[in-house]
């Protein structure tokens, strides 16, 4: 089977893990495996090599994709798609396994209509929302690499009795917010998913510092529906009548090393991509689902909506008193 | 409800944030938490204090336990047993949670004969060898600051052509051994679940330098049957005709900051904790199989033993190639 | 003799290092050593308490300042130094040691016309633009921070194609700019002290891309005469026709762990503070410049400029071709 | 100017900085680089190759060294010496720059004899035990990774009030262990440069815990007069009647990305020797005395020895009361 792989959207850590295990699994199961570089608009401008168990190396710990990966305005249009399907067939895909977010899932379902290929989506993104998968290759990284930098400003805001705002990556998603927020001991998480009320949040900051905690934190998803961290400190200074302090963690939560988490995830992720190919899977991401190995149609991946877990999300008020 | 909290055996990164969800889900609800310092000998010696919201402030990112803890000659008699549960008497507790392994799940199951307050253990371990949960609280940190440690040596086992054991720890089980190995792209993970075989080891890594590979990990549980990563290297390196470095990694595992996936797991089993006991739950360990959190008998913890995840393990081959 | 010890301004990574060696080697040398808490506002409201051996246990390696740290209004006033003046009279201190960065060097130099104690200044501030010293206190741990987010973008640089505008702290130096841009391998470092040329920026980068440079970096000061990340950034894109992204480091710059080189220095600082408390200095800030401890006069610290490195600034262009 | 660059015995982080500064600012000075693989071995088995400025891309922040490096016994005899400058002859070599410790300054030195290019030593290694520099490329890196592990083992000595024992790399040196003890705020510091009383340390350990202090930690440099760490455990456990702990950091201290310190070192040696070779300076190694670069000859670096700061040595026993 000829099978090509790419990696879409945003970059995640653990991509590359994926990429070395759908390589060598798929060699070691007599497969001829290729990359694609440059995401889907490198698929139409036919950037495409053979991968070899060596072209591999040295990857599993690395974040980025050696793929590269792009965003294609091309592909968006019935053109492109059909395009990349001729490509495709003119190239003598049997497979594609494209690594990606919501809008690569919703790019392969597209192109499912022109191209009677073996199609995989397989889910990387560090704002973990994607249904079908409990959690998405890089988001494991992301939220430490979120928790490594909200440990170090924690030093500076004991060391000065402050109010932090920390701004985490999630337009549509709290899910890097929410988990960032458990884990370094937030006073408030502000989520798209659930309404942010301003003032039932200064309150809180003004009686816990009456109680006689020493600072304050308040994680912020970029999707809020109050705004972005800058907007929200504005407000809460004025109801506090403190200066609000604002960190945007920005790209730094999308790099680095990934973590045990993600490469275990992508590794698994990769070779079970290869197990679905050889059994004639198609039209699917696969993910993992309550520690099972799962496959969930590619248009019930963007359409429908990854819930919170809204237990843990009820429990910061009682963890930050 | 007066409810004790002690964490036993070695400590594991995630222990404080553990605490922190016990004694202010516990205080918010009404219940009275007291912290027992030194593990099971501190109960013997009554090392017991109140904590308050305030006590367990700025420790959920903290390593180590702040509740300390040791192990206990005295509790291993009966007499000692009895004493504990006399004192618990004495002192008016409720409830009794406890943090630790294998060894405080055992002694948890003896101190049920001899005291009727309600028991509840968590699993806190950084050797994730206890059966009942998928994770313990630790053992992610623990595999993190492994592979962290082996990316640094992949370094100079890149720049020197060389072969590298790394011991990682697990007397009994190879859980970490196959996580790190997996996440490192290992040739060989040598665990005490599975048969070592040094002749094919041997084999597998002269063939992987004959192909091109410039240099060769392999993963050593501390407990394999084998002997330790010293005295498999000295084997190897007869066998291979080549010296084999090693590197112990030793209590680095065991320390630093807990990761996001320790954090939460310890708040979701210090929050549901609470939660069991409100309901009267005992005589039970709390994990999470699944992404459900659970309650199994405590004997079943420490009789039962927990399977290393066998697809796993059957892909180093391929994924080393 | 009575010693007070006090941080003020920004707190910086390492000065509880200082603070321990200051306390250690002081009760060591028979001297009694006091903690000021909260900076200079603190000295007027009398927050001080004894600092014993073990009140200095387990802080070498901690980021932040035990003994916190603020800005103060009152003290800015001629009321506020003599009521400061005062205090220290009355609390019968004989010495004073303060670790900030310019505007703590200022208050002592104010302090001393009210004052006639032994007064002694550290250089404890990220921004290294104190001058009578090589390095302060927190900067090479604001530099490694800085870097080690820098490693991170890049992850997401190259997977993309991107040109990268980095903030680095800095208002009016340059100094963590060009560690940075130099560690990181900038294209481009834009700082206060040296004219920045966005035409000439941008044929860089533009000739870069031509010359086959897959993505470039551009370290920027907050306090660049050309404005903050975010402003040059819109220049430069429409000068580029290529969207610039921009990540500002901020608050993650000032937290963590002291690296080895504050640790070092941190202690050296504080035990030749006590060495030249006995000798009866006073009125200088010590320092180390080219590997030896020095005394400069307070004025001069803040009058003078520190320089940056042209030479290191120079090899900019060509370490980047 | 044809320039051969090679990185000799233990690989160090920051050597890539070094190749990289050396290629791009001697292309940028007209003169052609090539890199010499695999060391002076490498340099027997003539493998060399052009390096252009693409060929240090993206390697400024990578530990190791793309060169690679090894030992060689060929180059240790006379015939080695001399085949290695009939090479450099026939290869049309006008200058060589070399990246090493004292073994490679030693083998320079031999290969003037033979060969009239230039010829100039740079230190790259983690022992700082290079006479002609205050620091050597890659000792901050490894120190920095030494403090990180023995921050991971506090968290596990304080939970625990356990005695450890930290043995770090030098074998014929205590930089490491005097900088490592003094950033962790080490209870004893053993190494080779001092004498090494045993009972002295038991006594200073007992009287420690009688005073209060939790827990000890001892760094022992490999090369102590009285043994390894684990030889030294078992001393003291004998004297103070409480087993030691062991942790043997090993290779975790050469690998990893390279510190702010050594990228600049590296980077300002690697540029210095580029603008020393032009100026036809040779038989020297360069470093950094008291902030000035510097030239030693190289028969100076390997025959005198290096001093420890006998001033910071003498503060760990008040540091540690």
């Amino acid at each position: 089977m000829k099978v090509g792989v790419l990696t879409s959207g945003g970059d995640s850590p653990g991509m590359n893990a994926c990429i070395r295990a759908i390589v060598r699994v798929g060699i070691s199961r007599g497969q001829h495996i290729f990359g694609i570089h440059g995401g889907l608009q490198g698929l139409l401008d036919r950037h495409i090599s053979t991968l070899e168990a060596r072209s591999v190396a040295n990857i599993v710990h690395r974040g980025g994709t050696i793929l590269t990966t792009g965003r294609s305005e091309e592909f968006r249009t019935t053109e492109g798609q059909k395009k990349a399907a001729r490509i495709l067939r003119e190239e003598m895909f049997d497979a594609l396994i494209a690594l990606g977010g919501n809008g690569t899932m919703q790019a392969l379902h597209k192109l499912q209509q022109y191209w009677d290929g073996l199609i995989i989506g397989l889910p990387g993104t560090i704002d973990n929302d994607v249904y079908g998968t409990d959690y998405s290759i890089g988001f494991d990284t992301a939220v430490n690499n979120a928790i490594d930098a909200v440990d170090k400003i924690r030093d500076t805001a004991q060391s000065f009795d402050r109010i932090f705002l920390i701004e985490v990556m999630g337009r549509h998603s709290g899910q890097i917010a929410l988990h960032v927020g458990i884990a370094c001991g937030a006073d408030v998480i502000a989520i798209p998913e659930t309404k942010t009320d301003l003032d039932l949040i200064a309150e809180k900051i003004i009686a816990g510092k009456k109680r006689g905690k020493s600072f304050a934190f308040i994680v912020v998803a970029e999707g809020d529906e109050e705004g972005d961290a800058h907007t929200i400190a504005q407000k809460l200074s004025t109801k506090i009548g403190e200066k609000c302090r604002v960190s945007v963690l920005g790209y730094i939560q999308r790099g680095g090393n990934p973590t045990h988490h993600d490469r275990i995830l992508a590794t698994r992720l990769g070779a079970y991509a290869i197990e679905c190919l050889l059994k004639g899977v198609s039209g699917v991401m696969l993910g993992m689902i309550n520690g099972e190995l799962t496959a969930t149609p590619l248009e019930e991946t963007f359409t429908k909506k990854k819930p919170i877990d809204q237990w843990l999300f009820s429990l910061v008020d009682e963890l930050s008193i």
